[in-house]
């Protein structure tokens, strides 16, 4: 079943290089994104804000990327938590542009 | 920018096909997803619910696909309303499956 992400933000917002209590490293971040989509033969001026996630390697790595860091993710969707209808981008792969 | 979306899902309601004030024709839909995803070297399952929108001609074929369809769908992210954190799925094509 596919579920892929790609997209391109601005580090809004960081929580810095935290630990689950299993152990297992993970960041959590805010992105602003903008671009401009074709829908219906139309342009579309894309602005909104995508809250991301990533643990382990990824994340210690992601961590290191200060606010105002521009980013290109890949990753896939998934709720911010069972009772919740956010989506979160979860980043499984990423590069500082 | 990159803002590219892929998710197979199940159609759990559909709005049917409407008309913007301007007359294009639109439809939202929210699908059931489920899948399982490699994070960090695990597994992980994901179970989700997401909204989606699609215009034109996209809207007219989407819009004739009853609930419980499964479809896959190419589109972006962008934010339900200008005050809402919520995301939407803007469908640019899909398939059924």
């Amino acid at each position: 079943m596919a579920n892929r992400v790609e997209l391109t933000g601005q580090i809004l917002a960081t929580s810095g290089l935290r630990f689950t209590p299993a152990g297992v490293a993970t960041v959590e971040m805010r992105l602003a994104h903008g671009s401009e989509q074709n829908e219906a033969g139309r342009p579309r001026q894309v602005v909104c804000e995508v809250e991301a996630i990533a643990f382990g390697e990824t994340a210690r790595k992601l961590s290191q990327s200060p606010v105002g860091s521009q980013v290109s993710l890949i990753g896939f969707l998934d709720r911010k938590s069972p009772r919740s209808s956010l989506l979160t981008v979860h980043v499984t792969d990423y590069e500082l542009i």
